[in-house]
């Protein structure tokens, strides 16, 4: 007799928010599936030792960690790019190259639940395994916008950088190993302020530190490589790689993106390039996805190979879409059946069947209620006709058909009931 | 540099694999909206006396039950019943009745594995909450009857049984209360034998116990109804229900249902009306589907109402699928463009651009492989042609098609690539 709560930070979805959800996956699986990609499904829990030896030991404090029965150390996974490549190790490993791998999923942060960060979410994502970069990084970044654009989000933007631009011009300066992953987080978090703290104890000059702030902050098209090869003075390694996949997008149909040697992901295995997608629509929290190359096969024991994948926040997507009020065919019943009395009953028992086995989404009143509550429950399950066969109609062979948005009603012979619905004629 | 592996008992599907699974979850969707049920979702853990208050303290040890960094006991979800009721009290109690939903996703159970038996496995099930019983009981196991046959599971089995009856039956002889419960759940396990004891033990004489067990095996159709009866020689409640039942079954287009009174399912909240679907196919271990009428919402802190549903254990389903040789369609690419050279490559793009666009699910090189390794690759990726773009291709402003399955090869000009798809020419 205890009344029972959901869980801190989860959620649950009623059937309005779940037939928007799977509509949203359907469409970015369908995309997935046009670019030669398909899903693959992992445990949604695995070693805890993966997620360490993918995002290191500060990982563990934002799981669900414990320790089965069998006193192994396991976890919920947090991300699905450690549990797709442990897989791609363990057995796709020998399959023909490029292996390109989808996945959506739940995954699970044990953090302060806020408003928009939930403890489980949704994540949607891929991966193609080894082809050659250029190749592969246009061919994915390519996915993702095909995606967004598949369900209908606009004004996405696109900011593509790329980590070995980032070397360079904190190696022109002077900064290696352990500094230069340091201030490389810093430039990720855009912490700008403690970029130049960290320059200064390093003893980098003023003016070295404002040339590669404005390096860093230059963002555009490919005016905008133009512009921070200027400003480099040298060439960077990188820059003509970046100006090589803006001209492979546009093939792909994506003239519009950006490069932003800003973005730099927090993670150590990306190798060359890295994006980022936003959605302004979403404020000061817009970013939808993030991904780049990387490689990752190599520490999970599997032979070094180039990857390149990215994650959407689905639950972000989704949001991303309510606020820019993107159209998503709601579902509903094309016929609800209204019987009166038993007989009524039976013959609507008939006319159900006889609809459903033409895949005609329909349903009838269970209850045994009154007319209009019937009707009263045919519109919140938003069906389009109200079939309802009364005393006069069950002794004529009719049937009453009541458009539920107008109200209008006209009686039909029961017998044409089915070809009302397959020739529009309802 | 460690190779991981994924945890005992869970497993990991690839591509093909999948395909296969959402193929059968897109059919059992697409029936149960086609009844107007709604699909819910609730979270992959819950506090772990929502499920102990259903199934009792022994699931404790059956479940991955542990404490979060709050203190909390969850437990990973060891089926969907007792979430979506919680869910149901909590908030769609005052939805108009019947509130229709359904659920598919995975639940844990730990348990030694063995064979076909998993740690992670799939349920896809359904709840009709709130409507008169006979109504909801029929209106359940057609939509049950009917997913199967929707998913292309022919020979199932469909064993329909009623508590009022083993009651009744029971009653009669004198075994009422916690007896009586030990009784049903060694009817239910098929273990005739301690039943036999059980009864010995409580004084029950023998030829009355060779009647009840007569009536308890008895099956079939409306004979092994009539046939009970008079064995029973009394009038037993519930009877009349089954027979109903048959009846109403046998509108919805299902007239090969059999009862069997033997069916009691395990837990103590059914009240009336019980089934359960087996696959011959299967062997021993042949039940796909359980379910009945039942009471669970008062025992989370909700108002009584009744309820119909049931589960398929959707690795089951799969396996029996797999068993019976049903078709299952298999993806593939339409096409796989092959470019030979840089040139060709850029072209390539263009063409599987204008593809894509046309949602024609397509694919090219992006390894640079040779001829003869990059068709080995559109064979592996099923692809139903290649679109070959040699040097002279590129020249003439044509492309070579070659047919996967005959290796037939015909050239054609590349501005008629996209409509030889279109137009099924190819």
């Amino acid at each position: 007799m205890t009344e029972f709560q959901r869980p801190r930070g989860t959620r649950d979805f009623g059937p309005e928010e779940m037939a928007r959800r799977r509509f949203v996956e359907a469409r970015l699986r369908s995309t997935a599936e046009l670019f030669g990609f398909g899903e693959v499904m992992t445990p949604t829990f695995e070693d805890t030792a993966l997620f360490v030896e993918r995002s290191g030991e500060g990982i563990i404090n934002e799981m669900y960690a414990f320790k089965d029965k069998g006193k192994r150390d396991i976890a919920l996974r947090p991300e699905l790019t450690a549990p797709v490549m442990r897989f791609y190790v363990n057995e796709l490993q020998n399959r023909p190259k490029p292996v390109k791998a989808f996945y959506f999923g739940s995954v699970f942060r044990y953090e302060r639940p806020q408003s928009g960060r939930y403890r489980e979410f949704f994540q949607f994502g891929a991966e193609l395994i080894g082809a050659p970069s250029m190749e592969s990084d246009a061919e994915v970044i390519a996915l993702a916008l095909w995606s967004l654009e598949s369900i209908g989000l606009k004004d996405t933007a696109v900011r593509i950088g790329n980590l070995d631009i980032l070397k360079g011009l904190l190696g022109n300066i002077g900064i290696t190993g352990e500094d230069q992953a340091a201030c490389r987080r810093m430039i990720d978090k855009a912490d700008f302020e403690g970029l130049a703290k960290h320059l200064d104890g390093l003893g980098v000059d003023r003016l070295k530190q404002r040339n590669l702030m404005d390096i860093i902050k230059t963002k555009g098209g490919k005016e905008a490589i133009a512009e921070a090869r200027q400003l480099a003075g040298a060439d960077i390694p990188g820059m003509d790689y970046l100006e090589g996949m803006l001209d492979k997008l546009a093939v792909y149909g994506f003239e519009k993106c950006n490069v932003d040697f800003a973005v730099a992901r927090g993670l150590d295995y990306y190798t060359g390039m890295v994006f980022e997608i936003d959605s302004p629509c979403l404020g000061a929290e817009k970013q939808i996805c993030g991904g780049g190359a990387y490689q990752l096969a190599e520490l999970f024991g599997g032979e070094t190979v180039n990857s390149t994948g990215y994650a959407f926040g689905f639950d972000r997507l989704m949001l991303a879409l309510d606020n820019s009020g993107a159209q998503i065919p709601e579902p509903g019943l094309k016929a609800y059946i209204v019987p009166m009395g038993e007989a009524a009953r039976m013959k609507a028992l008939e006319i159900l069947r006889m609809l459903r086995t033409a895949n005609i989404p329909s349903d009838m009143d269970l209850m045994g209620r009154n007319i209009s509550k019937a009707l009263a429950y045919a519109n919140s399950a938003r069906a389009e006709k109200a079939i309802i066969i009364g005393e006069k109609e069950l002794a004529e062979g009719s049937v009453t058909v009541r458009d539920m948005q107008s109200g209008e009603q006209t009686k039909y012979p029961m017998s044409d009931v089915l070809r009302g619905f397959l020739k529009g004629i309802f």
